[in-house]
């Protein structure tokens, strides 16, 4: 099975991590996956939510959110419908809990980073994309505040990278653009340090149950796909 | 580590599958896995949501609830705050994905079946027991329907089942209950089908990242579990 | 006229209160009229509403849902609507109302106790099962209170209970199930003490204006019901 | 116990009922109980709500609202708030329920009448003023219609008043004023035809349940009060 | 072309000032601009928003509404629509930011004033009456806090009236009624001090843009209206 | 008075135009006005609202909101507090109005242009710049809908374009960035079309009213304002 932009079925698309896409924000970041585009910005609070005040300890959450026409029919807001859907919540629950695993609280002191992760336009993979460049986003937040020895500590403790890989006609593929998505038979997301350890794995059969060794497929697949990201997150923060 | 109830780590808690609690629903199932109980009720309608008018295919969904009390202390309800949570809409979304996946659309024909989960009382795995009590009360929902000859067809193509696991201490657990789940350093919920394959797999590492191994490990337990649970459907609704 | 389940016009349905139901509340009770089957769990806060702090007294509110398959079609969750209906909304004043009518505020201390009366299904006298149950519910949350000696007296001043009246096709009833209570010409609902005395008479009618004798006559009927479900409740507490 | 304004405790306050206070809608009264001032608006509408469509039968309902500065001190908007409150939900359902009363929908053909009815100045008994003054607009609105034969027949088959009583200090009170509703020990509101017959009872103990005699002193208090009022609502339209 | 009610172009509808027409509010006025009646009511709290406490400073905002019968047909509540238009919002921030031209905050003290604007009924320029009839009601709110010395100074610094101004047919008008203003293809309001200068000035071309000349006579159109109502509001508080 | 970027008083800020920025809308533009970028999308719709349905005419309307961490400190999202601002809804409303300026409804027929216009980064004068870049992405949306003759006739009959100016310490200024508006005793938003006359006008003194030669003078300003603003649409377009 050929795929609608030639690529081999464990390839990336190309990705693009540009820093300082923001003037305001302490960390920002535009990422690229192919026509996927997620500005991701990193703002931090010398606070804690209410319930961790007083502990010592820092947070970090995110909210993902797409523009209207991100897609390629327009949506309805939601914030003219008045509440955010399932997928959103379900989404920024990830990204939040995502990036939690490469931060160190107790080094972080009392303080918050949110991560705005806005889709301006999709074509597949909005949720792998956002995680890898809000990590970046991330990075320069923290390196703002340690600058400014807002932390006791250096709150990274690792990174993180997210990559989606899918099954469409029984090939498993890497890195899905939006048409191989909807054609999926299984659609999974999986969440690693880059230390290749998981953090996340979120495997679902749309229309067909997978056997174990097509989940090991996958697994492997999206272990060398977070491996690059990896990589290429190093070489946008050097 | 010896378990709170004594249970050995590959040991589900007590499950009971009461059939018709309801008088009402098409299907309805109290189930228990230990101290969690959700009842799960089954409604039929002779229609199919806007989007899928005239397609001649059904539609399967859920929604998931607890109630004030069903925990420890207790939480505001949704429809008081004015908004449903982002785990709440998660649970929900993962109990009908999790369905769908044994139900052969076309021969449900233009009918829905509504799955309303709500948690009595809560002690830990909540979302498993109501994928797997829901389970029970579509099938008898769909055997309400056949009876009326409603169906083209046999809407079922299969079970489904799920139950948790997760490491607490360096060992793995299945079927957590609260205080273990509160205490895992990974979570993962998985579905099966009554065949032994995976429908959904979501695990979630707490802090620390985990090893390819620990994966296969939790999916080894997990599928074990799933077995047991299969078993006990078969039973309930011999 | 005969009776749908042939009892006489004066006669209550078989009443079953059911305590200790679940696991976590201070209080708690299945209360079941006939087909009507209510979880009344009682709730205990070692604070009151911000109005009322300071004040040295205590407060007890209710609050009443529905699941969406207790009734025969199946409603919209409130959750989902994001909205709280008027009828619920009166009700759970109702229930509010009528349990502080047993409470001292000052020997309750300044604590709160909350009733989530939760109807799991419906079949008349929903909100005359919540108040019948939800005292008993209330009576073993004040104990569990006294034991811990966290109010500084007895806060039950005598105990409530409710029934429905209403008149069917000229015939005054007692106690109306879905079908009369959809059939009725008047339709009251009567909330009294232990003591005999009323807490609250809510009487409308439905179609047709009443004099003055049919009110009397269904007062009567009302309160010989509650003298009954007033044995009831305690020898459940007994 | 000498009131306030030293009426005798069967004595109504001054009621004023102004017609036509409104240029644009069918019916609309400006209705005064002492300081208590409604504008009540009748709009007539020549459809029905859905559920009630292709019947041949009409519908009334209410709306009751308050002004933010109606009262003492100033109350939140609802509409800025983002919900409508328990009580005003209450005290619409009980007004359309009372105008329902005196309604025949089959006379009134599939037209429906809307009665908001909006306190612009508070000082007890906002509800049961809105009652008698909105049959005033109603019975306008009525007229209007049969005058373009808009309705199959004469859909007025009573008149309907209301108006409450209570007891402070012991002393049964006719039409009580807001410093006297604050004091008093029960609270009735009663809505009769003017044919002498109850459309609503409601009765409530605030803080001291409350026997038979004294619910008997109260209704025939309150039936002579209705008399008065129904005299004032026939001399207004006269 | 001659106006509706015969009026000649730069005249003013018959304007009426009651003030006190509540018995509750600091300040409160009856505004008619012909068929268009206001019901602005100032009410004085000694606290300031939040945002502002501790600076000594006061505050002035307001809240416009209509009532759903103001209008030739019936419009939903906000309140029960769960959400306020974006109309009603643009134009609750302009009367306060108009109103705000002529206070000293420093003077006011840490005090605020609300000034709720209802529309009982609308025939046109509801937003230009509520401004002129809320400066009164805001005179006698400030005339009430001075006699109890709430204030270390004197809190207006000046009078603010507006009026109305349009095209309709090529002729500009002055204080448009609704049929003109839904006639007009200009449609501006114009906010001045007593003193003659501009507060706010807002022009809308509806259908077809305009040049200087036009913008020009309008301006002086709307001076002259302000004048004369500055001159009324004068008499209103002699 | 220098300005902070050594403007002088009369020049713009550095404008830049970029057509196409997404891959999905019809039209789309990223517009920057310094260092304020917003992102409009033109979406194309093959419908009307319900209540211009048959009416042979076309809509075009606008959406405008702001990233959280478009402004300095980060803001909560309007679709997270579950309901849209006044000024969010203000600037929608005038974005909208703007555009129909030069819009034919009949030659669009019965089609609709949705304007979205999200703001990436704030920095002063976002609404003229989202008019301004709006104007564009509708210009090239209408391309796109005559190339695939979907319009009975060309529906653009103009340009528009808008500015803003405004007076800090007694200098007035053409359009201010954020310290500039922040600080500004007059701030004005003038809609211009190409052909040089007024869409809208709205002027507002911030403390300090103003007489009419200032006025005259701010409208110069603007006028020439707008004048090269149309010229660079122009060149975009080209």
């Amino acid at each position: 099975m050929a795929r609608a932009d030639g690529r081999s079925p464990d390839r990336l698309r190309p990705v693009k991590i540009t820093r300082n896409w923001l003037a305001h924000a302490e960390g920002s970041v535009l990422v690229e996956f192919g026509g996927t585009k997620v500005l991701c910005a990193a703002s931090v609070q010398d606070s804690v939510p209410r319930w961790r005040r007083g502990s010592g300890l820092g947070w970090v959450t995110a909210e993902y959110a797409m523009l209207p026409r991100a897609t390629n029919t327009r949506g309805d807001r939601e914030s003219v419908r008045g509440k955010i859907g399932g997928r959103t919540h379900e989404i920024s629950r990830l990204i939040g809990r995502s990036l939690r695993a490469c931060v160190d609280y107790k080094a972080l002191g009392e303080n918050s980073v949110v991560l705005d992760c806005d889709v301006l336009q999709a074509d597949g993979g909005t949720r792998t994309a956002a995680i890898t460049g809000a990590y970046v986003a991330l990075a320069d937040a923290v390196a703002w505040m340690r600058k400014r020895r807002m932390c006791p500590g250096d709150p990274l403790v690792g990174s993180v990278a997210a990559v989606s890989v899918g099954v469409v006609g029984d090939t498993p593929l890497l890195d899905l653009c939006y048409t191989e998505d909807v054609a999926a038979e299984i659609d999974m997301n999986v969440v690693m340090t880059g230390a290749g350890e998981f953090v996340e794995v979120q495997g679902t059969a749309e229309g067909v149950p997978f056997g174990r060794p097509m989940l090991d497929t996958l697994l492997d697949l999206a272990a060398a796909g977070c491996v690059e990201l990896t990589e290429l997150q190093r070489q946008a923060l050097a």
